[in-house]
């Protein structure tokens, strides 16, 4: 038996992945070389890593690969990449782990394993898997962009990422309490902890970080006022920090009494990725700890500004279930030019969508999710919508939006009207529109129950 | 800032809390006065923080106490006790964390603190504080008794314990995967992961301890069983480790195919206080780690047998927070002699109610949590139940003891008859006897969505 701390090297943390003020000082101004190859050594491990992991192995040998064949960065082409779908079909075969687990190395004891499940509330659940340095890693990562952000020791943050299996309600909780020296609270989702006590529990303790998805964060701040309680004032939120990217910021900061959100980016499997700086010029790419590539659907590499799907690898993750060339089919572009923060890090515009939800109107790529973007600032809506597609007997596919609307169902055909045209000419294809009342949108979203509300229901 | 696990002294750690193999060895046959050296040893780095904190300089200066009043165990009387009632009166006037967050230290900087609330489920929660050092003691503390009871690297341990602002499941998380080297299954409550899924989930990751408020654990294997689930056969638990001692050992063991349960006890406050060894002949004090007194009504020490009140010094507890005489109220007696197990450690029955939910029926003491234990082995019942106390126009209390029965309703008079002449024998009071189907309890007991179910109804 060996503990969890005895696989965890915090001088090589310190070392290999420095934050607070040592973060920007050990990074500003770094030569694209010299970043190369701190990337070259850390994909050597991983991919070491990869040879000792049944997964991998199985995924590299059926297109020919043998340890050896992948000598650093410039082989990374060579490596297929997978999705979802690969790693449900592993665990078919191999559960209930799908041969993630990798071979312990020769003369070390096997790492002890933290089991998260993802969200999904049907189905076989995927499981997750992390060692104690890359569980760490991930944490610290997540913490270092808090502390650029200004999150202080004197700070309280609240969190409403959910428990119990699923891993992010953990995986936040053990970043903000190991590495940012702040105070956190793991209120959860509304189903933890109704949303009535998450605001009394925000004003016993005084939080002034937020964080969590921004849909329920919206829903809190119209909880509270319901309460008596301004955010902004009773409720003195300074920071909102969350996945805003396709979501609606302004409407997020108007409900919190214009306090700043940040968005990052990542997912289940990879930890954070990439995220916005204190000066919010794009979401700055963890180039240190991710290999990040922006593919189109044939596999190339798309140029800055195109849309594709971010296909990730994690240079971290060397001892349990390491992540090389994982398609997301999270959607996104590479911002171009550099950041004025001085850091080498390449920047992103942050998630605009996922390619397999997509619908297409008549040649139009449509994303539900990226429509709380183009609502974003419309006082007369809550920001608060969902997108039902139908096919019509003529076999003509019809999305209507049906967003709440202040006035609710008496808003009339004029406001409609308005709205319709509006999104018309953002989507450039033509949408239905139907207003209903504030938070009528929520059983069909699920926004208090699901850490990602739905956001489209296919009746096609 | 700094690091959590810069104020974790590993070493120290390993050196003052052997565990494994290494836990028996180091203190079988120790003598009484070299286990008292090394709690005194402790007790003084513990009241030395005392002092630093202003709940405690409050407290201890009411009484008139000055630093260096109390220079040792010798000196444990002068201290005076406190309640639950202390601590929240002392968070109304000092919020939110009523002067229990120490002063540094000279010349160290502060630890982070981790934060949690107590599950009570109205009024103002009770804030629960620990640093890092007193938080993986407590955690170490679990895990030493898991490892003790057989738990290896191989085991899947699912746990029961709640998330959210609450400890517990955080508590457990922390304890099996930072020291057990064991699998983890963080479902949470019913609440969190509904019964059906956390079924599922321990068929799919094959769970064979489970960890838990055992009411919720019986519900458990009946959930199974609707799903067509053997417990023991198709769910190969091999182990239950929860809180049993006035609950129903018998009927958690048959519902799960007669797998051993062991009992712990320990409050939110403390963590882990005592816990049966294999040997399951009583519930070992961990007195390297507590001080445990049990104490009547006027405040002395109970003889071997006699039941009274159980007061709780945690001697690890020396960073934030500390627990100095706190009274739990929750009643135990001490067994008399020594374990077969050669540890020097004393032993209690563990827990027998709570001093404050007890009900007094012309002169007799009846502690409704406790009914569990007269309940046991009888296989009409499914071993769920609630107590309904109400004065009578003439002043008389009367309590009435609703039971789950197999045959429902339809038992009839004859068994109703058979259950109540048992516990009036058993008491030594008359209850009336309810029967109801199997189930119709849980609305009144909360059992799915509660740690604790609620087994007293006061209607006075």
């Amino acid at each position: 038996m060996s503990w969890y701390f005895d696989h965890l090297d915090l001088e090589r943390l310190r070392r290999e992945y420095p934050m607070g003020d040592a973060f920007p000082r050990a990074y500003a101004g770094m030569a694209d070389d010299e970043l190369r190859a701190l990337q070259d050594a850390r994909f050597r491990r991983v991919v070491a890593c990869g040879w000792r992991t049944p997964f991998y192995r199985s995924l590299w040998g059926a297109v020919g690969l043998e340890p050896g064949d992948v000598r650093g960065l410039d082989d990374l082409h060579r490596l297929p990449t997978y999705e979802k779908g690969d790693l449900m079909a592993a665990v078919e075969e191999l559960p209930p782990y799908g041969g993630l687990i990798p071979d312990p190395e020769e003369g070390r004891p096997r790492p002890p394993v933290v089991l998260h499940t993802t969200s999904g509330t049907t189905g076989t659940p995927q499981p997750l898997l992390f060692g104690p340095w890359g569980r760490e890693v991930a944490n610290l990562l997540v913490a270092r962009l808090y502390r650029w952000l200004g999150v202080t020791d004197d700070d309280v943050v609240h969190s409403v990422y959910g428990h119990g299996l699923v891993n992010g309600g953990h995986y936040l909780r053990e970043s903000v309490i190991h590495f940012t020296g702040a105070t956190f609270l793991s209120a959860g989702t509304g189903v933890e902890t109704p949303s009535i006590r998450q605001v009394e529990t925000m004003q016993r303790f005084g939080a002034t970080v937020l964080i969590g998805f921004v849909d329920y964060l919206r829903r809190l701040a119209e909880v509270a006022r319901e309460a008596g309680l301004e955010p902004g004032r009773e409720l003195p939120v300074r920071m909102l920090i969350g996945h805003l990217a396709a979501d609606a910021r302004e409407t997020v900061e108007a409900a919190w009494g214009g306090a700043p959100a940040f968005d990052w980016y990542g997912v289940a499997d990879t930890g954070s990725v990439a995220g916005e700086g204190p000066l919010r010029d794009g979401l700055h790419v963890w180039e240190d700890a991710h290999l990040l590539e922006i593919l189109d659907a044939d596999g190339r590499a798309v140029p800055a500004g195109v849309e594709g799907d971010m296909v990730v690898t994690c240079l971290y993750k060397d001892d349990v279930a390491p992540v090389i060339r994982f398609d997301t089919h999270d959607v996104s572009a590479w911002l171009p030019g550099a950041s004025a923060s001085g850091l080498p890090f390449r920047r992103i515009r942050g998630f605009l969508g996922r390619s397999d939800n997509m619908v297409k109107l008549r040649g139009i790529n449509v994303y539900p999710h990226a429509l709380a973007q183009l609502l974003d600032g419309d006082a007369a809506l809550t920001g608060e919508y969902v997108c039902r597609v139908a096919r019509s007997d003529a076999g003509r596919d019809e999305m209507t939006v049906v967003l709440e609307h202040r006035a609710g169902a008496e808003a009339g055909a004029d406001e409609r009207e308005r709205l319709a045209t509006h999104l018309r000419a953002q989507l450039g294809v033509a949408v239905l529109v139907e207003l209903v009342a504030p938070g009528a949108t929520a059983p069909l979203t699920q926004v208090e129950a699901r850490q990602k509300p739905i956001r489209l229901l296919d009746a096609r």
